[in-house]
């Protein structure tokens, strides 16, 4: 389809684009902490579509955004969701050798450097967010750096971890279930959007509107990978499928079935797009994000 | 003796104003994801004595500061601190089972929860940061931020703990151990030192002087860390001694022996306390902390 890839190779670009800001602010493997810088860069440069990022930059170009200064945004971004990922995959945690195919990092590397190595990168991304050249405007900045530490901490991505870990003996409900996500991948996916808004100093208009169409991004998002985890191929996907079934957890797909999930995660793309109307053709690529986050097979 | 009588009472006291900024900034345990914000408190209220608390709000006071503000820089710090504390002490790391005579966070409840509440109070360290009860001026809190997740990062404290774990194959000398220590301690004691400056809108002399004065205090600190492993009392200590022994880790006092050790951290201190001479009789309680960080018995 001409609009599927159109979209991906718009995600490609900006995919290139983030990783050479990743490369010039991720510290350069040197000193007595080499062992952990080079492990940073293993776990950042890990193949990922950098969706994140590419939300960040199609939101701040709706406001005309210099790219260097979304670039670092999405960089930062990038790093604090690599960090996650780093972290998850812990023998404590999700238990996961293998990431899109490669080692995972405590596989590469050891668990006491993944586990530094994600600490790391938090404070990196608070770094890079809170320089002059993400912003002239410290309002800005500051604003950038509140609204990440909020999205990615006890009441966000980790408190949503937390719930995801205890989940397989707390039985959730669709409600539980939608909390659980709205917190471990929502607020990143939130932040995102926000972030291109904060930068583009969008009035609140305009930024609850933004707010409201990664929200249910989010939403389609998860589910769609709910649904992969359900029926992908493992080749394609890159990591274990059907882990979730066998843990006998509860997920959008085992409390919907397959076939209603497909259709909630439409429903939710379209609604998404419902939310971007006062943009008009501007918001072609956000448009183009919600239906491909529910069309991906990877 | 008179003077420590009068540093202890006035640690104690800010120890006690900090703690009730803790309770008030960690969010209530409740909700789906209680499990975390209660080890969160589990992992913060440690019976720490607050020391890097001590030395933002002594600093602070030299520039008139409102102890509100002071104190919202302090417990920020020591959420990092604690954060530090509780992933050092995981299995992978320095396997501890006990930090002051109490559970470690993982022993407490597990590993994955403890790697969690780390990274939470991480996140929530620069949430306090960046919101206006900390500063109006977003200059101020941009600036904190900045300076914090520079400590606290690759380049700082667990660019520190990556070689601290290195060290036992690395066979560093005293330049080694001195970079160890700078990075692992030092970076988060002389940002504690830089945030009262920072709070007080400090010119650039007057934040070197106090610089200067951190970076000898934190070495001292740490010479004083490894005469307590080295010849300390466990019940006093709150944890295990002669650990560094056992796992044949250079220190300060495996480097130069334990004698001249403690005379080059009475050294420090005494060096440390020379940097204050500019601010008189107002910088006391920062001298009276140099002279107590040397003759600590816990």
């Amino acid at each position: 389809m001409g609009n599927s890839h159109f979209i991906e190779q718009a995600i490609t670009a900006t995919a290139e684009a983030v990783e050479k800001a990743l490369d010039r602010l991720l510290p350069q493997p040197e000193g007595l902490e080499s062992r952990l810088l080079e492990a940073m860069r293993y776990a950042v440069f890990n193949g990922g579509k950098r969706l994140r990022p590419f939300l960040v930059v199609a939101t701040a170009d709706l406001f005309g955004v210099d790219k260097t200064r979304s670039l670092r945004v999405a960089a930062a971004i990038e790093c604090l969701h690599s960090y996650s990922l780093v972290h998850d995959d812990l023998p404590s945690m999700d238990n996961d050798d293998l990431r899109r195919g490669k080692p995972t990092t405590h596989k590469q590397y050891d668990e006491a450097t993944a586990i530094l190595v994600g600490d790391a990168l938090q404070s990196l991304a608070f770094e890079i967010l809170a320089s002059e050249k993400t912003h002239a405007d410290p309002h800005v900045r500051i604003d950038l750096v509140r609204a990440l530490a909020k999205a990615a901490g006890p009441h966000g991505m980790v408190g949503g971890q937390m719930i995801d870990i205890e989940a397989d003996h707390m039985d959730l409900d669709m409600g539980g279930v939608s909390r659980l996500q709205q917190l471990k991948t929502g607020a990143l996916i939130c932040f995102s959007a926000e972030a291109g808004a904060i930068l583009g100093k969008a009035d609140d208009h305009r930024r609850s509107q933004l707010l409201a169409y990664a929200r249910d991004l989010g939403l389609a998002f998860q589910i769609a990978d709910d649904l992969l985890d359900h029926q992908g191929d493992p080749d394609v996907v890159g990591k274990a499928v059907g882990k979730d079934a066998e843990q006998g957890k509860a997920t959008f797909v085992s409390l919907m079935g397959a076939e209603r999930a497909q259709q909630q995660a439409n429903m939710l793309a379209d609604q998404a797009v419902s939310h971007l109307k006062d943009f008009g053709e501007r918001a072609i690529l956000l448009q183009g994000l919600a239906k491909f986050v529910v069309h991906r097979d990877f």
